[in-house]
């Protein structure tokens, strides 16, 4: 098996060639010095991290998962030293906010760092992940107390973070959990439940873990509007500020999972657990939120860098794999990228994970500019795109990094069945991606029901208007099928939105469009980013980058892109034939 | 966790309301007596015994998998005691020749045993599915001698069977293995050589173990013209007539797998074992060729039997999993399967699975037919339809399969990502169907390069007739949309089929179109299928069941059926999209 690559250069393209990161840095207060060449010498520095000291580890940890034995649960082998070279190198804070010990470098670098984390090492970078999301919520909610307390080692990452929401009886539906909090009269509370599901709920790698946890209050309202989130740590500060005392939570089990092996996925009891209420009352589900939005961009990521992994994995077996004719007649046995069915599978991975990774370059950008633009209304404006395009992400980028990952496998032939060639380990990690942090389907529903209507529709169409602006002629004659098919798959996705908004006020139907939806919508949207790849490319890079990236944005179009017209007529067939099926003959 | 219930009602009501089994059965002579009466009570029996023996085997299977040990292999707890209770009651010879030992009932009814079986335990149906495959292979080209000696003894269950076709370098492209098979003088050979990938290579069942191999004797020619057929038995009759002699092959190493780990995948040595040529020297391919399409179909039974019991467990998981407010503004929870996500999830399951079994039994159907019909043009006819029906029954019944165990693992939300719930096994066995056997990939390049074009395309045109004139207008106005759609589709077929026909002389475009036509061939195929189901059903069932199959075939072809326009559209895109992407740049 060929060793991982990161993809700086394609990173580099997208940032300096196709998305003019340099001039968008330069207005950005803070970020004046920021620019391509910088972000490529830190991503290339991430990368060879990750390369080198993470995907070593990944196959390792998953035949050894993780272990609990008298309540202690020990990661596999590397793994606890790993952790301690990652914060030790400052890659735990490259995003955190300086205030307290973060770098403060732009949203999008962090995203790259997640995409190349997730394709050396899933199970290692949600250890990072869940913690900056669980930092950035303490960041935005909590009190000055706490954030002193604990921000400072979160965002270095010396302490990590878990969150607590899932109960057995309480997954999608939140409003269902039952764990309580009592208060104890000194300001602080004590939790009562079991939460299910929880990722790096404990590990071996030293530190405290912070745990943010959802409960009801006596008397609380009931559903979710009950709910409130506290912060219950594993060690509580002694009278020295040291973290001597070990609260009352415990690992109940590791769940034994498809995949992520290395991640140990805890169930936790608390059991009179010492806390402190994040923000108000009844609140709790809002401040989840900010939490729960950082983590399904990161979730997206995940599912890209998987895709990456796996894709860039069969391109290479694919040039030394010979096997039958070539397709001039010659006898061969010929490597196998040369059979047009192989490539295809191949093309499709690498048109997918291309794009994917443009859409979380444009969506990490429009963070940036959401904090830090002078301009109160470009900062409304980019921060809408990020509502908007989240849920995208998430599923998008989870979905097809998933399809990539299968096709990937099936490159392989039989040993990509085998457990020992890595490929099958992608597809069962990439599996998780499109189920938690509210599975593919609430994605979808979130992006329908909620995003879409948001500010009278403002935000969709304003990116419906982007893409359109951007999708203006281009110069080069051999891109303008790929354009004009782009175009006109815009056009029909913007009838099929006020067809999807009309009948919104029906549940039946907004969940019957939501899947089919949100893939055309992204369909469209990773169309729009080839052409513009391809646009770029053809001005900015090199003759032999340049044809290649005009081949890629024509498969996409000419392969993948009428998927939305398919897609388009399922969802135009509405909800009637769904809800009609006689459930007792199912 | 809910039990797998056999499906024994719709296998009923395919064959007696939808296929007209007791009057075909009627033709075929030494079938007259055979009747879904019968039919129906022998699938009863049969379901029973998955049920109850081989489905509480099959997650402590996949746990415990299979172990080598001092060169003897041991299947999981209960698997040889569950494989002799499955010879004793008779199911191993339920379709074979009667003059050894076989009940020689239709193929019809195997097959539908083989879903069963796979749908209980695919680890273990693939040891009966093996042994049967190697049997015919016997059948059809072996001396009597051979005959006489083996098949009983495989008929019925008693011995096993293995196919050593794979080897390292060696895989798609049989023309490169290079096992050696060297005249002993005697009649006999000596194999050497190693093979990879050998299901059911060796077990602890007790029995002999038959291994057809393919190897090239000295001075063959070079690639597939050059390989011969051997059967070596991994113990070699004494002067007694009894196996008391180890045969010199051993079992190397098991694979480590993604799945069916309870089914022995071997590393094969042969070092100079005594085998026997099965044919003519260098027929080994065509010999192989019987084998493997009896394989192809059992494969695809495979595919269809995870989805039936991944389905059925997604269904009855969503009638108890009360999530969410009712689609009526009800506070809730209400049972997800009232969701409109939940349930499109759900029905494309249940509408991929039913039309699947309905493709299964109509070609298995043919198979009989092709078998005893007096009239040979009918023989021949329905021979044709087999031919061309295999690769798609393999590749749509597995791709289709998988797609519906992935989207039955979503329905159960993190759940589905736990062991203990069993879902994520269906996954990972699944995977296996799409790529052995053939990948789905060869399967499309089978059906797109010999099927269709195989007796100047009268098959495949047959075929179309047969679809278009049993889609003539029904009675049931309900219908008319789903008839209409699936007309209009099968017309675009056939315009496709020429098209796809016409550039066959290209292998780039051959395999630049193979798998999204297989796919459209099924689609379309399908919805002939839920069209006839759903008509039938009009005619000759409750009126709940009818309701039911109009609503399921409404489902179809406004839900699924529109995926042929996509696939359509990437098919006429042609191979040079594909082909001109830079290998380098990849």
């Amino acid at each position: 098996m060929t060793a991982y690559v990161p993809p700086v250069a394609d990173m580099s393209f997208l940032l300096g060639d196709v998305f003019d990161f340099d001039e968008k840095m330069s207005v950005l207060p803070g970020f004046g010095d920021i620019n391509t060449g910088l972000a490529t010498s830190i991503l290339d520095e991430a990368g060879k991290f990750c390369a080198r000291i993470l995907e070593p580890l990944n196959r390792p940890g998953d035949e050894q998962g993780c272990r609990l034995a008298d309540g202690v649960v020990s990661t596999p082998q590397g793994f606890p030293a790993a952790y301690r070279a990652f914060v030790t190198a400052g890659w735990a804070g490259l995003s955190g906010a300086p205030e307290f010990g973060g770098q403060g470098l732009p949203h999008v670098l962090q995203l790259l760092l997640d995409e190349m984390l997730s394709s050396a090492n899933l199970s290692f970078g949600l250890f990072a992940g869940l913690t900056r999301g669980a930092a950035e919520t303490i960041f935005h909610h909590a009190g000055d107390a706490l954030k002193q307390q604990y921000l400072p080692k979160m965002i270095q990452g010396e302490w990590t973070g878990a969150m607590a929401l899932t109960e057995a009886g309480a997954g999608t539906d939140l409003g269902q959990l039952t764990t309580r909090a009592e208060p104890c009269g000194d300001g602080t509370y004590a939790l009562h439940g079991t939460k299910i599901f929880i990722s790096s709920g404990d590990h071996d790698f030293g530190g405290n873990i912070v745990h943010l946890v959802l409960a009801r209050l006596p008397g609380a309202a009931a559903g979710v509007r009950g709910i409130s989130l506290f912060l219950a740590p594993k060690f509580l500060a002694d009278e020295a500020g040291e973290t001597g005392l070990r609260n009352r939570m415990s690992v109940g089990a590791l769940e034994h999972k498809m995949g992520i092996h290395a991640q140990p996925t805890c169930v936790m009891n608390y059991d009179g657990a010492t806390a402190w209420l994040i923000g108000e009352p009844g609140a709790g589900l809002n401040a989840m939120f900010t939490m729960m939005n950082a983590e399904r961009l990161f979730v997206g990521m995940q599912g890209l860098g998987i895709g990456e992994a796996a894709s860039q994995k069969a391109v290479a077996y694919a040039r030394e794999r010979r096997q039958g004719r070539g397709a001039d007649g010659s006898l061969g046995p010929v490597p196998i990228i040369g059979h047009a069915d192989v490539r295809g599978m191949l093309l499709t991975g690498r048109a997918l994970t291309e794009a994917g990774r443009a859409l979380g370059i444009w969506t990490a950008l429009q963070m940036d500019i959401a904090a830090r633009h002078p301009d109160p209304a470009t900062r409304r404006e980019a921060g809408g795109y990020v509502a908007l395009l989240t849920p995208v992400v998430k599923a998008a980028c989870t979905d097809f990094g998933f399809e990539t990952a299968v096709k990937s496998q099936q490159v392989f032939g039989g040993h990509g069945y085998i457990r020992e060639w890595g490929m099958e380990q992608y597809v069962r990690d990439a599996r998780i991606t499109q189920i938690y942090e509210g599975t593919n389907g609430v994605q979808a529903m979130d992006l329908v029901g909620r995003k879409l209507p948001m500010e009278n529709g403002d935000p969709a169409r304003r990116f419906f208007a982007l893409m359109r602006d951007d999708l203006a002629p281009q110069a080069a004659e051999e891109l303008e099928p790929a354009r004009r098919a782009v175009a006109s798959a815009l056009t029909r996705l913007e009838d099929l939105t006020g067809f999807v908004l009309s009948r919104a006020g029906d549940p039946r139907e907004t969940g019957a469009a939501a899947t089919e939806y949100l893939h055309c919508f992204a369909l469209v949207t990773y169309g729009w980013l080839w052409v513009r790849m391809a646009g770029k490319a053809a001005r900015n890079s090199s003759p032999a980058l340049a044809r290649h990236k005009l081949a890629m944005a024509r498969y996409f179009t000419s392969r993948l892109l009428p998927r939305t017209v398919a897609l388009e007529s399922a969802i135009r067939a509405g909800a009637a034939d769904i809800m009609a099926a006689d459930d007792a003959l199912l």
